[in-house]
């Protein structure tokens, strides 16, 4: 059973979709795998809501998200409220105001759906799927590895066979642009250069700002440091602040515990990459699949979002974009997911319970069974069972009698006794 | 560990909640055992979006929720979009436009959250879980028996021991209805009497409309025709109009299929019930819990639902509210629902590898395992584990040591080879 999967423009606001139940189970399937690595790991559930008021929100949003939420009015409480745009910020606050007294560290994860304006022209996703966990306490370079090396089972987990997980460091970028005087346009269009990677357009930049020319030669290195993990090595040779060299260090100290996780050959290094969130502070990570530039995963160090709440305790975690993973590896997931029912049931005479029974017997066997309702012929039912990926039509006549059971893929039969059917595991 | 569970009053809209690590733990237990009912009845998942346009989300809502849904302009498209506050129909639109070749009947399912402005003293949900199935192109009274035996199965499968399904049939009340000279606000006035089933006032009512007798004695019998299955006897004698004399034929027949089912001692009759939504056609019915008002579960019949977008079929079905299922459960579910996880593991030395390695063994046998990450004393370690119910810490000094594992819940401690936990299944 196979439905187009383009709603006609008109019927659905852009950036937000309908599953038909091939995608749906599909998504449903890789949050299942996602929260049980989750648990695998020690990670307990919360549910932030579906509101929250916008000057709560606004305390540990950066301008991206705050800018991109869908705020407005409460008729109830006359104050602003939003749909929160990201579940992160939401679970800082939890812990500052309602898990104070937990002991530390706390591991928490999340399943759930944000809504977030988008360009236009973009075509992106407003209706957000988050999956993710924060990791609270820890300061430590290994809490970040954990992050890490829970997003490489978690692909491994959902069947992803080559990945990447891109790492960077915020502060290594911030300490080669503090007391840079660049402010307002220069600034986005600076980032801009080393986020594209555009080493002439930055040093045309550059000429332009009052600088001395170490941090000249910083700042025009990072579109080149990124790569393998020996680009902390040019890095360290290249860059002398002590704020970045710091960030080195600890970069390090990550990528040590890494290979001790043995999972290094999924590691790729970028010391420009400006995309983490505006409230990461420390080590920043992306994962990529082959042939989808958007991420399927990010994270990073926020140690300074909690306190906006008043409890100020490091933090890090990551958050899979579950639709972003689903297109990625829609084709592969056919494998894993199916669609198919077991057996549908078919009661030929006017008796009802004996099918009823069978059917409740079956499904106790932990089998997935409907009965045919509609009033047809059994020809009609099996071009149906046939049609919606029924394993097997049983042709139930009453109690006594024998139980007509069709293999619908080889359209083989075979009889058995009704009472037999009750009592042995039925084989599909 | 246990966290208050009051938020402060200041910090989030009325209506929606936090749910911390055991409040979420039970809420997704709720809903896996909900949705695997479902799957075993042989229904498929869909996911409606969470932005709809408010024309097309109007053509089936009912004054009610369209009333209460949360509404703005969409800043993308400058059309006015909404919330979506029930997913019923927002699943017809689905089925309507974009499954109309789908074989029939359809079986679907979802799991979502919806919006609804609520009342400000009331102090209800807005923020609502609705998990619920729907069965399309089926107007039998069976495929309404259906409905109702899968909300009794999914009660026993989440531990209910006592509950009732109390059913309607909004088509015999509008029987009743048909001609009576009522509008606006003595409209009103009438339901609200006839659903808090007031006679006296009902019949003071009933004296300013210009009724013949036998449709006033019709009316006043409603409050009266709530019980036993013998309130379709009484109803029968009682009412003599065509449309709710079909009405009883119909919901006769639903009652003789539950029979088959063997659930009718579940089931009361309110022929007075008008607590269905607006679109519902037929048989409606609530599912309650001993001590909680509130519905646990609601459906119902709904054949008009699809055709407002085009496809003209009939349906049935019935949602969950979580949120009132989690809180009518929510002591007996500390039974089912554990927040523990099994071992905490300490590396004594400087060496993480065994420890991470025997992490990764454990975890592969099924079990959640955490590193402790800090650097704290055993003591302090063994402190943070009992805290937060882990049952096991374990403590590893290298491969060629022996591996010191202590229970929490009985302080008993022993040792084993390390090499030895790396190969059995490891007994909590």
């Amino acid at each position: 059973m196979r439905f187009t999967d383009t709603t006609p423009e008109a019927a659905l606001p852009k950036g937000v979709k309908d599953f038909l139940p091939l995608k749906a189970a599909k998504g449903e399937f890789l949050q299942q795998q996602l929260r049980q690595v989750f648990s695998a790991w020690g990670f307990r559930p919360v549910i932030p809501p579906q509101l929250e008021f916008v000057d709560e929100l606004d305390k540990s949003l950066g301008d991206d998200l705050r800018e991109r939420a869908f705020r407005f009015d409460d008729r109830q409480s006359g104050r602003l409220v939003a749909f929160p745009p990201d579940m992160t910020p939401q679970v800082a606050r939890i812990v500052a105001t309602r898990m104070k007294e937990a002991p530390l560290p706390l591991r928490l994860c999340y399943s759930g759906r944000v809504l977030r304006h988008a360009e236009e022209q973009a075509g992106k996703d407003r209706d957000i799927f988050q999956t993710g966990v924060e990791l609270i306490g820890l300061d430590s370079p290994e809490a970040d590895a954990e992050m890490i090396a829970m997003a490489v089972e978690c692909l491994s987990a959902v069947g992803a066979q080559q990945f990447t997980i891109d790492i960077g460091q915020v502060d290594f970028f911030r300490g080669v642009m503090d007391g840079v005087p660049l402010t307002g346009i220069l600034a986005g269009q600076v980032a801009a250069a080393i986020d594209r990677k555009d080493s002439s357009e930055l040093q045309t930049l550059l000429q332009t700002i009052d600088i001395d020319d170490r941090t000249r030669e910083e700042i025009l290195a990072l579109p080149r440091l990124f790569g393998g993990c020996d680009v902390l090595n040019i890095a360290e040779k290249t860059v002398r602040n002590d704020r970045s060299r710091r960030a080195l260090d600890n970069l390090s100290h990550v990528l040590k515990t890494l290979d001790v996780y043995g999972v290094l050959e999924h590691i790729t290094l970028d010391l420009g990459e400006l995309r983490g969130l505006n409230y990461h502070t420390g080590i920043t990570f992306q994962g990529f699949l082959p042939g989808i530039g958007r991420a399927v995963c990010s994270g990073g160090r926020y140690d300074n979002l909690t306190e906006q709440y008043g409890y100020q305790v490091p933090a890090t975690g990551f958050t899979f974009d579950v639709l972003n993973l689903l297109f990625a590896l829609d084709k592969n997931l056919d494998k894993q997911v199916s669609l198919g029912s077991d057996a549908l049931i078919f009661a030929s005479g006017s008796d009802l319970q004996p099918a009823q029974k069978l059917a409740q017997v079956l499904r106790r066997q932990g089998l997935s069974v409907a009965r045919d309702i509609y009033d047809r012929s059994l020809q009609e039912a099996r071009e149906y069972a046939r049609k919606v990926n029924f394993n097997t039509l049983l042709v139930v006549n009453g109690e006594q009698d024998e139980v007509q059971i069709i293999r619908l893929n080889d359209a083989t039969e075979e009889f058995k006794p009704y009472n037999a059917l009750l009592t042995e595991q039925f084989k599909i």
